[in-house]
């Protein structure tokens, strides 16, 4: 594949806007700013209109919910929409317990998102299709999501990006799977909602009109990166891992996504 | 000392609910990742019921307490109770204000707990003993913490762990010191929050007429990924530390618990 | 310069409590144990009286605020300020927000801050100077900040500390510029929220007379550990240096600040 959006991202540093949780906002933001992008988070609903100004891109993720987030997503991501600025929902762990689906289902009423990206448990719990997933993890099923990656995007006219072996991104109208990545990834806690939060920074340098190869783009950069951090590792050197994929982030070229990149349209 | 749990743990990946502080929150899910379990961070009381009905325990942290929390905690720890789940509390800095003590006094009255584990200064307080504590360290004392251990074991009807240069476990009848470990836990953040959590894992393994051998299993386990990850380090690379547990705890193997254990029963 | 106040951390390891964010908590509160003093992070308002009793300094960062935290952050700023505790704020991303700005308006009318340590876009914000500041990062301007400095510590009797790629310290007589650091450390999230604690841990073991120099030392200290550990790295490697600046900020020794730091008088 052409990379086209990773190096507007490093001359434009843009800035993202994350509403995320306790356990990955760290990482997160190290994440975005080895790419080249400026992370701010923030989630009180006295300043979420005010950081859709100076914010390229929202990235919602409901990992740690709480009553005094929910409100900031909703005034968050309705004012993103009103400006224009591409919208992220990561649903982290949605099928855990009613009170996400609820929530999910009162985000996805409420605010339209450009991309909502998670795992197989996460989309398949929002499509309603058999899915054993195991809390804010993938799980395992029997189902090809390819169809349901469609559905769903046609129904919420969105882009479904679900992470996985194969990750699976569609429009609606086009599928795409990207072969890149590693079994590290599931291994280190944030690695899902790093890759929104790299999602948000490609969508935000990214006209609306590209945001589906802009998120094909981010995958495949993503993907990358963590094969590139993993082929030099034992297979249980999460710390390592984990550490490694903010320097290759960091130091990934477009040219490495070209030369690397399987993306597979189906 | 046999392992038993570790391999269980592997097996079967087991999913630890964690009501935890924004301080851990991140390096407690790497950690449970690393070890072979599954973490899920949520505190909000309205999915306190549905994470225990998912999860294979529960542990309970106070470090960045707030009403919002305590709310999810005790919501939280009576449902693991109903369904027979393992319950773990670190009560964190307990000593440090009266709030943190009043909230410790309510989660026991309230909560049948399978573990406390904390270090001396707050099992000290919790015991009412006379000891320095010194914010959320141990801090110093001169008392033999051994048969404070048993006393707080039988009253609360518990495992007491009180970890230290030896770790001190005990429920109530017997007690075992594990001597493993190394100078370098106590200059990280979390190390003993993420003991707590590796807790839950190996009490999410085990029946519960095998928690104390578990807890044993877990200290020296933990204590022992810790040497290992020391032994090869200057005293004051504390960062190389952080990370090399985890790639410890991704690699640390029944074998080496056998032969690297020393427990002794007092 | 001379080393007067390091060693001095590592003798008495005092207790700082901060107030802090969710992105970077995990990150100061291992800087703080690096370096040689202790963490402890709360930020409930029914702890807070009790937590400025155990401390020796109180560091207010407003990186993730809440309606939660600032009643917590105006009740410990008092008690601190009662009690003769040094005080430090660290506006994060004040400029971001008219919700950050009237909170830091509040604070800086209801507490006495020792320090005051922000990047150029911050402290330009707080003195209504023009800065094209950008969310929590500097941003760029053509004005030189030493005077505003000055006059930011003149107006607010206290210490102004401004980081950049020289740092700017001023207490509105005497204004010092330190030219040690580095280029990465913009690159890491936390970095300045990290100095300002250590800045916390420096004011925590010097008597009020000398504030100021303990914080041209703390800066001075904090820069040249950054410069070490960069002149190891590739540019690009922040993952390696955001963990080898732990193992430095546990290795730099006296004579070391001593021998590399450039500290000028304007």
């Amino acid at each position: 594949m052409q990379s086209t959006f990773l190096s507007k991202i490093r001359q434009q540093n843009p800035l993202i806007h994350n509403i995320t949780n306790i356990v990955v906002a760290n990482y997160s933001a190290n994440g975005l700013l080895a790419l080249g992008a400026s992370p701010i988070m923030a989630d009180s609903v006295e300043e979420m209109a005010d950081m859709q100004q100076i914010s390229h891109a929202l990235v919602i993720n409901i990992g740690t919910l709480s009553a005094h987030s929910i409100k900031a997503m909703l005034a968050a991501g309705k004012e993103a929409n009103k400006l224009g600025r591409p919208v992220i929902l990561d649903p982290v762990g949605v099928g855990a317990s009613a009170y996400r689906k609820q929530v999910v289902k009162q985000l996805l009423n409420e605010i339209q998102f450009s991309l909502i990206r998670g795992n197989a448990g996460e989309l398949a719990c929002i499509a309603g299709v058999d899915w054993q997933a195991k809390g804010v993890d993938a799980g395992c099923g029997n189902i090809d999501l390819s169809p349901v990656a469609q559905q769903l995007a046609q129904q919420y006219r969105t882009i479904i990006g679900i992470s996985g072996s194969s990750d699976i991104i569609s429009n609606g109208k086009q599928t795409a799977l990207v072969h890149n990545g590693t079994a590290m990834f599931p291994k280190i806690t944030g690695s899902g909602c790093l890759l929104s939060a790299v999602c948000g920074a490609f969508l935000a340098v990214a006209p609306d009109t590209d945001y589906f190869v802009a998120t094909i783009e981010a995958f495949t950069c993503y993907a990358i990166a963590g094969e590139l951090t993993a082929c030099s590792l034992k297979p249980t050197e999460y710390g390592k891992f984990n550490l490694g994929l903010l320097d290759q982030l960091g130091n990934i070229s477009p040219q490495q996504i070209t030369q690397y990149g399987r993306v597979e349209y189906v």
